[in-house]
């Protein structure tokens, strides 16, 4: 169904009729100038992201319900890097012509998986047009008690420092995606054009000869084999790859990781969580809590898929795993006196430690050499 | 300067670094996973609106200064719109190449400038690319006691209904500046192409003969006229329109209304802004509240310059009035025992009053008639 049909209001209507508020703190959500919310006794954090087609996503491999699961959790992702609890999220997108309704459907389901799985009420938001492509606009709000939030800027020399999960996954997935996506165009827009030669050289020849003489019939054989390539052009096979492209498409925020860590009574000091890369976020924390840093190469968590795929790509598994973008990892320190509780808390590895700032971001590597930490994570500006 | 030179957080540095925050509820701002805001004693408001290049503004007669403090105002709006204060914004930009870094510098000049005028903090935002065209998305944050908060239901029969400002003037500025967009950019491509004409035949010309001979003079000298012709082209002369421009490029949020209504001792039982045109919204209210309206054509507040230019373009200015968007004035409803203190109330005009539903959304016109109000307000999505 076209969007049209529907107009703003009509659209709002359906992708938001069955939305019931579950926090307590959601007083009204979808249908009024504002949302409404109440947190008298905690405080509230903010973040907003913002997707935009062609630099954040592609839609030739995302498909749209796991596009809108991904948006969700990568705000949801920033609630909890500050060791707080999401609970609502507006949603804005500026939709082009070629999107349907169901299209939009989709989206919202994804997202709405999303936000069921950490209880979000999604409140409001801004449903309009655009030129070209989709736009996407989230912000989530969340709570936290004052004394357990965690900032960027409160590591400190001999704190520990630990990921979560594996890292350059994501970045992985990606390079598989885009690969697979010039292999299957690359064929299919070679087919196509000996498609449209062929069929070129037919009209040629049907101009000054019978179609039954045997060089049109040879043409038209020709064209019928090669449409029939084209219809079974195959598909990708990703089989052995699976996590690499769930890690790509399907983002997990860590509230699972920032539960355990509570249960185990352990406070970070200084927390996020790696959007842009390993080596770019440990930097945002270091300059903001002016304090070096020292990691080790050997301890980075690396999955096997991601190396394998890395040396298919003739990668640097290391480089993929400080620089590769979107794992949505929690990246956090914690005070050495945790050393033996923290090790107890699964899915969370020991990277390194925090150092006085005089010197600097260190690699240390398999090999015993050490490196200036650089950020080369992924620039959206460049 | 390229917007790559500086790279996301160069640019986020560069736009934020002078943003303190002035509200005792911003605990945190910019520079974090999250901004942290604090609301022990009031609800939270929370609105957001995305505005998109091409469908919501237009850079050929809108200039970036103009545009961030209207992206400002128009959330700041919904926040007054439910009697309360804004107090925070996030800002996320996408930006196309096309744009330098004091483009964008020059947006967040005029996007402070609002937050300035009342008191808002901006406390984060993501700054992205884009394909095309410049994206906006802006979440505004505000708060108000619970007892005063103003929903779009609470209106009841023989309420009185009441706007502040006057209506139809912006929309009047737009269709003031497409039309000066069309007669300039016609007066400009027809001087374009008879100089391209001119410069190809007297290059033919100079191929054969002299340039010294007397058609190569001739031409050479009515591309001089031409481009003298096209570099005089007038600007638009919008003398005497000025009013309608300013409702159009730099919207303001009525917050003056707001405080004025509050020392008044007035609360309105529903309250909302006028974006979709007057009709639109007062079927919103009339909806949710479960009643029905009474308007008369006689009472609505129409500024002289917005009736000579629905005269000029041949438009009926009550039409205008009603369906024109981005007035951003307020609409609401008071008691009728209120009468005489609304009376008082300078900048609000009265006119109609609610009834009950099922006597409909009636527009009585000046002669008399009556007619059933039809939401006719801009659709971003047809």
């Amino acid at each position: 169904m076209e969007i049209a049909t529907l107009g703003e209001f009509g659209l709002i209507d359906r992708l938001t009729k069955d939305i019931t508020p579950q926090n307590a703190s959601t007083l009204r959500g979808v249908g009024d100038d504002c949302a409404v919310l109440d947190y008298p006794q905690s405080q509230v954090l903010v973040t907003t992201d913002m997707l935009m087609e062609g630099v954040h996503f592609d839609l030739t491999y995302t498909n749209l319900k796991h596009l809108g699961y991904k948006s969700a959790m990568v705000n949801i992702s920033d609630i909890f890097a500050m060791n707080g609890t999401p609970r609502q999220m507006t949603v804005s997108l500026a939709i082009s012509k070629r999107f349907t309704v169901e299209d939009i459907e989709l989206f919202y389901e994804g997202l709405r998986l999303a936000c069921q799985k950490w209880g979000v009420d999604i409140i409001g938001g801004d449903t309009t047009s655009s030129y070209t492509g989709l736009a996407i606009s989230i912000t989530c709000i969340g709570e936290a008690q004052k004394e357990d939030i965690v900032y960027r800027n409160g590591a400190r020399n001999t704190d520990l420092v630990c990921v979560s999960g594996d890292l350059g996954a994501a970045y992985m997935g990606l390079q598989l995606l885009e690969r697979e996506k010039n292999v299957y165009y690359g064929q299919y827009n070679d087919l196509r054009k000996r498609i449209d030669e062929a069929q070129k050289a037919y009209d040629k020849a049907v101009a000054t000869q019978s179609p039954n003489s045997p060089t049109p019939q040879l043409l038209k054989s020709q064209i019928a084999k090669l449409k029939s390539q084209l219809s079974d052009l195959a598909t990708p096979d990703f089989s052995g790859k699976e996590y690499l492209l769930q890690r790509q498409l399907q983002a997990e925020a860590r509230g699972d990781i920032v539960e355990k860590l509570r249960q185990a009574g352990i406070r970070p000091t200084a927390m996020m969580d790696i959007s842009d890369g390993l080596s770019s976020e440990l930097m945002h924390i270091c300059k903001q809590s002016g304090v070096g840093c020292r990691i080790f190469e050997k301890e980075l968590p690396i999955d096997y898929q991601t190396a394998v795929m890395a040396e298919e790509l003739n990668m640097n598994v290391t480089t993929c795993a400080l620089n590769g973008g979107e794992d949505y990892e929690l990246l956090f320190t914690v005070p050495i006196g945790d050393l033996e509780r923290i090790k107890e808390v699964e899915g969370v590895r020991l990277i390194g430690h925090i150092t006085e700032q005089r010197f600097g971001q260190v690699l240390v590597t398999r090999d015993g050499q050490e490196f200036e930490l650089k950020a080369q994570g992924w620039n959206p500006l460049s």
